[in-house]
């Protein structure tokens, strides 16, 4: 294989009470990578006209050229890639989609590698290609949009990820038209919490993960409850508490700030919810004067997919 | 019905990084609770013989006396009843010793009453109960205890407790001769815990239950393990470091405190290797110089039983 591309999905980080752990890979919106095999050991990048085109052209500051010069290195291969990347998820909007860019990348060069990467070599690459864009890089976007579906990274250091079975759900996304930078986001995290808050947490944490493991969205829905992480960042977001109280009123089973934010996610039993979920939020923001988008998403049980 | 007897299982609350809101049910210790109908309208109270004898003879004071006085009152009751308690499991042990005789005596009553009173208000009953020895009561003994099998607490204002699947285990319980107070233990606990910390915990966590409900051995090995309770609590205990090290090296999937010790529980595969486990550590507190109980006893699915 000489060719080939693929999209690579958004994902919700978090989901509400699984700060850090859980996240949920999407079908939309996706970014399209094409990677080339080229003669010359050299990684060229090629950033496709989107309406999302503000990202590093250069190699070595790209999340996707990143891991791709790494694999070039480590494999020693006597060719090298031209990439194309054609943004289709927002830009610091918490969809990952920085994430997406690394792992579509990583993906794709695996492809035309016959496989020759394990599932833990491709997250390792992917996540030095997310270092470029954020500090302390996590799995909770790399690890859903790489393997698809739900996954629980155990431990971070130790790269363990579990993937979680999940039923269909329909996921809105609204994502209001503001910027919040993913490392202002963190700052804004104490660095120590109460004990009973902490096990407040890990008890809705616990029964989320059998929530969706059993397909009991009644446990889902008690469960998806961040009394940590939410009230601090959700200040960052204009209309937060409306959106989600007018989600919760129309049927969603939980909802909340998508990784960093702004985007507001909704998790809901069918797309009429979503939809309708997302035309009243679009309608909230309007009436702040914002602008915002809307995506109607499936459970993405695959990750990147070739196209 | 004017007379019953069951037997009211013991319970490891925690299971490591469960704190608060995990607890498994063992078939063995158990106390025997004999239930007798009386034309009185009283409450009468009788401890049998015992190995465990040093328990408040009072009904006001006794962990199976109150809920039961309460059920009388509340239903407005024409009759009372004669309990006869017998302790099969260590006070003061981290055994759910107190709420086994609640649980035990608010079971055997219900039976009386021909189930009359829901799961839910059978649970809140023999917290009541609880009340009497420990000032924050938890369910984390209490609802394994009565519901059987593993259990998390989601919620404990709201009590909303969930029965996770669990397959067959051997559990060895190692019972050092030493004393430690519930509130002691608690008065260790910090009131505030890094947040880094706490992510790590409820990785394990969420990774814990889904090893648990879906019987995957090796992710529950991985996942067993307490980082904030554990280091703390375990200098209260003699040995713990080497039985926790020597139950891990002769095959446990995981190994800990049970509730607030000083009881050490190692969940093994086999009764085999429970068994091995508790003669080395018998060994081990024999070097010195303590005596220690061992109980080797599979999964209690069920909760109490009418012997």
């Amino acid at each position: 294989m000489n060719k080939i591309k693929v999209y690579s999905p958004s994902t919700v980080a978090n989901l509400s009470c699984g700060f850090d752990v859980l996240g949920l890979c999407l079908n939309t919106p996706y970014d399209e990578i094409e990677v080339i095999k080229n003669p010359d050991r050299k990684i060229t990048l090629d950033i496709l006209e989107s309406q999302y085109d503000n990202i590093p052209k250069n190699v070595d500051e790209n999340t996707g050229g990143v891991p791709a010069k790494l694999i070039l290195n480590d494999l020693g291969l006597d060719f090298g890639f031209d990439i194309k990347i054609k943004k289709g998820i927002p830009l610091c909007g918490g969809l990952g989609s920085s994430a997406a860019t690394s792992v579509g990348v990583v993906f794709a060069i695996n492809q035309i590698l016959d496989q020759q990467l394990t599932r833990k070599e491709m997250l390792q690459y992917a996540i030095e290609g997310e270092k470029v864009s954020v500090s302390t890089p996590h799995a909770d976007n790399v690890a859903p949009c790489l393997f698809g579906g739900l996954t629980l990274i155990r431990n971070t250091k130790s790269l363990d990820v579990v993937n979680i079975p999940i039923s269909e759900f329909s996921i809105v996304l609204i994502h209001p038209h503001i910027k919040i930078n993913t490392e202002d986001a963190r700052k804004m995290l104490p660095e120590k919490i109460n004990l009973n808050s902490a096990i407040e947490q890990w008890g809705n944490l616990g029964a989320l993960v059998f929530g969706f493991s059993s397909d009991n969205h009644q446990l889902i829905k008690r469960s998806m409850n961040d009394i940590i992480i939410e009230p601090l960042r959700s200040s960052l977001i204009p209309g937060f508490d409306t959106i989600k109280d007018n989600a919760l009123k129309l049927g969603a089973l939980g909802c909340g700030i998508s990784g960093s934010g702004p985007t507001i996610f909704a998790l809901c039993d069918s797309s009429e919810i979503a939809s309708h979920i997302g035309s009243t939020s679009k309608d909230h923001y309007k009436s702040l004067g914002l602008d915002c988008d809307i995506f109607i998403s499936e459970v993405n049980h695959k990750g990147p997919v070739v196209v």
